[in-house]
């Protein structure tokens, strides 16, 4: 009967200190059940995070400013999309905003990285999601030398304080890093290419990328070291396991949307005298 | 074991013809079950409906140029906000644009009513969600005359040039003007009232409005008479039954988005070569 728990998984899954490189990612770090039991505490759970998301958005509407914003980053087929379908799928689509970033337009490039990511920033009120964000601009781009070492170390720092800027203006970030082992990957791609209901999801570029595995690994690492912040924490998050990795983002979404204390906003008007309005109308 | 239908939704709620006036609020055409029967079907389509919407999804991704455009209308209380939680909730996050459009900005205003309506138009495999529309703009405009009445009248001409625009890009357009009754805008108002968790949704200016009911049916009455087409065809729905609206619409969405008789896009890859690099990886 013992419940298996995992709502502290903003201390569970912290950055701090963690090597990519040693991840094990098929653990479940917080929680002791298997995915029967992970399934039926996310259902439950979802119901928390949906009255949290609508008190928020109740906040928007009458002047509150704050907001969440959820970062996903993550190779190829480490669940991102998932993340959006089933645990943003379980709150009030009115209260989120949902932004994919892909490579730079060629407007977007005549302006500096952060250009279109400022713009997606959420509204009062919003959950606000990056499926990939300004990291691409650390992650790929670093991989790949999209630009020269000195543009792309600046890089760090620019995000921090841009990310500050955020968090002092209302905004609650948490930023999502999800890993799946090079094995569970292949697996992931493999289903992609046997299935005809997945092949839209496959590129063959996704196969070319895993020789730079190694590559990626050092540029996530980069990552952590250099913006795990107070104000824009990393959480890391073992993705071989599809059903801990919503759970867990769901529970990092209750415990942020948490710190806000948020209740019903009280009634701005006199409550007696528009009763009387009404029932007269 | 007869099963209750409502799978014609596109012919039971058109509104040719229709008179708003006349409307039983109450009913709930084209389905002969209960509240609890509805909300079983409700359960059952919303997954055909996740399914059509996934596959309109991945053929933006391959390069389709469809989309589906759904425009909620309604009196304060009608349910709009009822519709995006429970059906569009329903569907994967990462395939719907949702726009509010609420009063104009004093950057709206310095344009014509449709530029920010023409860009929020839902881009490619994508469900575009207008919660209130360019229909404000001959609604609310025209019962309080905030524009000169020469003004308003070109404006069904203007939506039906812009909607047929959209319809020719590639977007099905569905639009559902939902009514409650007099009586069951009444109740509903009074529920905000009454329970502390939905005060923010109360503005006293809701019960000022209900004195201009018979001129908004009028209003109502002209936009369906008006840009009822066959592009951009109007549905009218009795709303005094949320779950019946919620299944309504759903139906709604299950027959926009059947006409694309769409399927999983082809691999444009050649598979079996994808699977060797694979393995190779």
């Amino acid at each position: 009967m013992a419940k298996q728990w995992i709502d502290r998984a903003d201390v569970v899954l912290r950055a701090d200190g963690q090597r990519v490189a040693d991840l094990d990612t098929s653990s479940t770090p917080g929680f002791d059940g298997g995915k029967r039991e992970g399934k039926e505490l996310l259902a439950e759970r979802a119901q928390v995070l949906s009255v949290l998301q609508e008190k928020l958005f109740a906040h928007g509407r009458t002047g509150g400013q704050r907001s969440v914003l959820l970062i996903l980053q993550g190779m190829d087929t480490a669940g991102k999309g998932g993340i959006v379908r089933h645990v943003i799928g379980s709150v009030d689509p009115q209260g989120v905003d949902h932004a994919s970033f892909g490579v730079p337009t060629d407007e977007e490039k005549q302006h500096d990285f952060l250009w279109r990511i400022r713009k997606r920033l959420p509204a009062h009120g919003q959950i606000g999601v990056f499926d990939r964000s300004q990291y691409e601009d650390v992650l790929v781009v670093r991989v790949h030398d999209l630009v020269p070492q000195a543009e792309w170390e600046q890089r760090y720092d620019q995000i921090n304080a841009f990310e500050k800027q955020a968090a002092d203006a209302g905004t609650v970030i948490v930023k999502v890093a999800m890993f799946v082992s090079l094995d569970e990957q292949k697996n992931r791609l493999r289903q992609r290419l046997e299935r005809p209901d997945k092949y839209w999801k496959f590129s063959p570029a996704d196969i070319t990328e895993r020789a730079y595995w190694p590559e990626y690994q050092k540029a996530y690492q980069a990552v952590l070291d250099r913006t795990n912040t107070d104000y824009a924490p990393w959480y890391v998050l073992p993705s071989d396991h599809k059903w801990y990795a919503r759970l867990a983002v769901t529970e990092l979404l209750i415990g942020a949307l948490s710190t806000l204390k948020l209740d019903w906003p009280p009634a701005n008007f006199d409550i007696a005298e528009q009763l009387r309005r009404l029932d007269e109308s």
